[in-house]
């Protein structure tokens, strides 16, 4: 059994970027430039917002953090989008979902230029996602696909069982799954809240992607001998024992699950960094115009 | 067993919306025009825009073909594109595929507005699709969810296999039965031709939809007992005893496999029909501007 080090991976990866950063600023290019737009004080979204600045300083990327109150009005927020769409400083822009009730997070995706979106949310990408055209993947698929990728885990012909089907991971991350490349290739079979027998989904399978966002739903007797376990869930959990209150909780019993496993990530430090990674890949994309 | 009638459910719906097209013109509205682009002589291709136009009679549209021959350039047939865009008596339209190989296909997609896209072949349609809002859904999609729907086949917590990743129909039509909606919610497998045992896959099935384009792919011994089977292929193979020279062939063994199941469709008279008939409510979302 090997543990999938998202930690150590996400590390190589913003080394990588970084010596690139360097080439482009050495021949005179501009310097990589993301924006993130942070509404609220969410604990949460706090959190990944820092992480993300953080990132940006290891890969040598200017980065600016816009902030909001909560009760930032549609239009006001809708007006930034446009300020940013226009300028061509910024590479590319992320917004920090989720919004306050009161503002239309689709119609805030909708207004970011695609060609900013680097977080990969806005139809178009999406849309050339499902095609199998160039774009910007959203972070979590884009990660795990990644990982897959360094750890050379075989994937074609397989049997993968996606559990979940939400629009920013099962979904996207099915079908890049079934998509003809590698890692991709398999046989993928979506599993969710109205699936008549996931255990018996999940002993079939030889690689599972759990992000349903319930703790430890994986036991062992769901998973088949030398199975490839990928961990996308991150529930917090009330832990009186950590300085925090809380831990994360993957959606696998990792503590048992794990000896049966020929691969599996854990939680924290699987699939978590390798999500911040990929916006910066894809922000490095949209400095260099690799896609549009 | 029941045949599922796809041309007596294509024959009913374009009567509805020739009555839908009634309303709009006694209520002083704009007739809905469909343009269609034909380039070249393809046999196929000349069927499809054919019946498409004898459709839009049936609906009470206006219909426009417009003709290329096989040599007509890249330049000039997107600038016919741009030209429909901006024609506002034009609802919705077309461009027949396969073009000739020295025109990009994906560029000419992405140049037709979305808006005007009945295809439902722009990024934009396929990424509201991807994501479950509402947009153009693809014509074949479309016809085998609205043949699930008329016949009020349970889907929600079935285990549906789909043979076949292409971009206009395995993937597509895999996010659509998968989504939480009715028809839908189903545990949704995809399969294709690095599937490891595609045999075991489909008898596990309770629905299959086939379309790989290999006739007779899905013989009896690969389905279950009452299965819900949909024959999406429509292979031309030579028949001398047909005026024609060839007759359609579906991906099912339809004389050996229809005993067994709940459900079948007929190769012709199943799929087929029911396509072009998502073409023309297309148009009519399109012209009453229901999504856009």
């Amino acid at each position: 059994m090997q543990i999938i080090d998202g930690k150590a991976i996400a590390a190589d990866i913003k080394k990588e970027i970084a010596l690139q950063v360097e080439e482009i600023i050495a021949t005179g290019g501009k310097r990589p430039h993301l924006a993130a737009i942070l509404v609220g004080h969410d604990g949460g979204s706090e959190t990944y917002v820092a992480n993300k600045v953080r990132a940006c300083e290891e890969c040598g990327f200017t980065s600016t953090l816009i902030r909001y109150e909560e009760d930032v009005t549609e239009e006001e927020l809708l007006s930034k989008v446009c300020e940013l769409n226009a300028d061509a400083d910024v590479d590319g822009f992320i917004v920090q979902l989720p919004l306050p009730k009161h503002i239309d997070e689709q119609k805030v995706i909708e207004t970011i230029d695609y060609r900013k979106d680097v977080d990969g949310f806005h139809p178009i990408n999406a849309g050339r996602l499902a095609i199998g055209l160039p774009c910007y993947l959203s972070a979590t698929p884009n990660g795990i696909i990644e990982l897959l990728r360094r750890y050379n885990i075989d994937t074609k012909g397989k049997k993968c069982v996606v559990l979940g089907r939400s629009n920013i991971v099962g979904k996207p991350v099915a079908t890049l799954m079934m998509q003809k490349q590698i890692p991709g290739d398999a046989t993928v079979t979506v599993c969710h809240s109205h699936t008549a027998d996931i255990e018996a989904e999940c002993r079939a399978a030889d690689i599972i992607i759990a992000a349903l966002g319930q703790p430890h739903f994986v036991k062992a007797d769901m998973v088949k001998e030398g199975a490839v376990i990928i961990d996308v869930g991150t529930t917090r959990v009330p832990d009186a024992t950590r300085k925090s209150g809380f831990r994360l909780c993957g959606d696998v019993d990792f503590k048992n699950v794990a000896p049966k496993c020929s691969y599996i990530t854990p939680v924290p430090g699987g699939v978590g960094p390798m999500t911040i990674v990929s916006l910066m890949k894809n922000t490095l994309l949209a400095a260099t115009h690799k896609i549009y």
